[in-house]
């Protein structure tokens, strides 16, 4: 048998402590399948005097993440620290300079500076795995990197913030305002510190831009997304969507086009009955299309102490077996820049405007958007009490060029009270 | 860059064929992410001259895929020919024989050998790679071998013959009956050649007892499994279970109990709304439940030329890439053999019988339950125009060895035309 497998582990969070109990309870279970022993050499943490449930008595303690990654007797840094810079980035770099392999939670790294990283990696003859960075407990880095490796990926989707769709979900069913469920999902600890990582959806837009880079064969890209929150969706919005046979889910979708890498993540109506529509709280999917394997749909809970304990404990496992590949999937060189396609997919549009009380205001909607070139499939105007009506418009299928200069133009005419609402109706 | 990896492909069926359009179609793809090209040596299959939609002039023929296996410039044997004996076998013990790897799509030939083509390879240092021989194209043997290892695995169930849930859903959505509907699926080519395999649930069985092996470190035991087809299942039975929000599946279920290792393929009811319950036509799910991944579901084309060759493909990748995994996930000779627990966790039942029309027919049915420790949930009986009436029963939560007495003094009252339909409600 081969000699076993040292781990050095920096955070000891939910996911680190989640880490230290699987290797502690399942020794012989990780033997077994591993071929040989996993153990932990050392542990880092900010605040070593705390409760945390395991003992951690056997492992050497490290007050600096940087001292972590470079010991002798550390085979792999296993780096649960968060945050895109600071002491992650160092450690990470600490570590690939000293020749040791990395793995990783941090998405927000990766999303940043994971080409940099993976360069720095294979410099080093090392590589990056980062399974727990995306979608908690379901294995899509490695159903992607290497489940559908024979396949050109035409489309990477997915719901991959388990706050948002808890949110969405929660408003729909206890047909509650979204600050009210905000405030529900605050405190009961779902939220980040700073909470618009999540209802901005740039945590799930680093998760999306990291999958676009293995399926695509692309530098990751996290700037060139089309980020937007669920922040202004209204109980309407969904009520409305319900009644069309549609829900909304803070969708990724990352696609190769003519025109370059798309890669959005934003609200969107979905068919209700499809996989991703019938999605519930927080569990997280992603459906991946390849020209053979057709569509896979990946199901299972995003976040939490086991499932991304379960994935980062994945990662070990593959380098306890000498399994060694790419970051991304191919060496760094590989690589290429995409040009950037926003949206450049058609679809129709899903529109919520508040109409002024004036004379001929919806008919300036309508001229609004039939001069940017977008035609109307359903409209709807609601009667009012206050000074102004809500308009819900569902348009034909549009560029989302077109319909931003209608939008535009839209707002100019002052015939409505704020910019309008416009989410994209993806069919599936 | 290592040298390149030389396949030798016995069987040109669709799998086959799909497997030399990918490897042909995406040669810089391959080449880019496994590190090293990807060629094909030799192929072989019953007949030479027949149109397949690839051109194969440029590998060498083989007649004998036994002789095809132990070529010199072959490094992996891909056994896409199918049976469990015969030439797939004896062409898959030559390759190992001669030091190499085999992949193989083969479910019936590893479910009846798989534990001795296991020590085989490991005796001559080889391993055998079976994604495609599970599930078509989902990457459920990867998921459950590498990315679930580090989790003990509690359950592991699934719709995996995707003409079962063809005929099934199809029968619900036309309301037609099973003979129509199994003729239909004939017509359009979905059956095998002895259809028992894909109705009577053997097929299915084959694919959840490789699946067992891995979940558990058991030796693959097909023998032991609870077998049964969906040859039996009504029109009403599936419109009765629509009316308590459930739907029939042909289900695979393998679970580590108390009493040992429970594997059945029965079909199954399961509630409408949930992953299993919504599964569509020919598309297969498998549900894997770890301790510390909770629930992971998986979805997409259980058949087919792309999704099945894809899988071989993902293979061919994780040999090409250097990863070399024991058969079953871990040495052969750590597999242990399970006791047997046939249906050992309890469940409610759904009952269909052809009551007699005698006096007191009704009331010896319900003492037969009840004598056997079986109680009744729910019955309802339909009037009548034939000499026997329907009578439909759930019961409450009961051991299949009460329910087996149960329907046995039942058939001895010669109060029901035949034996009665008995199909666990499963919750999941």
């Amino acid at each position: 048998m081969t000699s076993s497998l040292k781990l050095g582990i920096a955070g000891l969070g939910t996911v680190g402590t989640g880490l230290v109990k699987i290797v502690q309870n399942h020794a012989d279970l990780l033997t077994a399948r591993a071929g040989r022993a996993i153990e932990i050499s050392a542990v880092c943490a900010q605040t070593r005097n705390k409760y945390r449930g395991v003992s951690l008595e056997d492992y050497a303690w490290e007050d600096d993440p940087v001292a972590l990654a470079k010991r002798d007797d550390v085979d792999i840094f296993v780096e649960l620290i968060g945050g895109s810079d600071g002491p992650a980035k160092a450690a990470t770099e600490a570590a690939l300079k000293a020749g040791k392999d990395v793995i990783t939670a941090n998405k927000a790294m990766l999303a940043i500076h994971g080409h940099q990283l993976a360069e720095l990696a294979e410099l080093n003859n090392c590589t990056i795995r980062f399974e727990a960075a995306v979608a908690g407990g379901i294995p899509v880095v490695k159903a992607l990197t290497e489940s559908l490796s024979g396949n050109k990926i035409s489309r990477v989707m997915g719901v991959m913030n388990g706050t948002c769709n808890y949110i969405l979900t929660r408003m729909e069913n206890a047909k509650l305002p979204y600050d009210e469920v905000f405030q529900e999902a605050n405190n009961l600890g779902y939220l980040e510190a700073d909470p618009t990582l999540d209802v901005g959806g740039i945590d799930a837009g680093h998760k999306l831009a990291l999958l676009a880079s293995i399926a695509f064969g692309t530098k990751v890209d996290f700037d060139a997304m089309n980020l937007e929150g669920i922040e202004r969706i209204t109980i309407e919005d969904i009520q409305q969507a319900a009644d069309m046979d549609y829900r909304i889910k803070l969708l990724g979708v990352a696609q190769m086009t003519d025109q370059g890498l798309e890669q959005r993540m934003t609200p969107c109506l979905v068919p209700a009955n499809s996989p991703l529509g019938s999605l519930e709280n927080a569990t997280n999917m992603v459906v991946i299309e390849g020209d053979s394997s057709g569509q896979i749909v990946l199901r299972g809970a995003g976040a939490g102490e086991g499932p991304t304990a379960s994935a980062v404990m994945s990662d070990v496992m593959e380098l306890a077996r000498g399994v060694r590949i790419p970051t991304f999937g191919q060496p760094a060189a590989n690589l290429v820049e995409a040009p950037i396609a926003i949206t450049a997919t058609p679809a129709a549009y899903y529109l919520r405007m508040e109409l002024m009380d004036k004379p001929g205001a919806l008919a300036k909607v309508a001229k609004s958007l039939g001069d940017a070139g977008v035609s109307i499939d359903r409209m709807r105007q609601y009667s009012h009490n206050d000074p102004t009506a809500p308009v819900l418009i569902v348009t034909h299928k549009t560029n989302r060029t077109e319909l931003d200069t209608a939008l535009k133009n839209l707002t100019k005419t002052d015939m409505v009270a704020h910019a309008p609402v416009a989410i994209r109706i993806e069919e599936l």
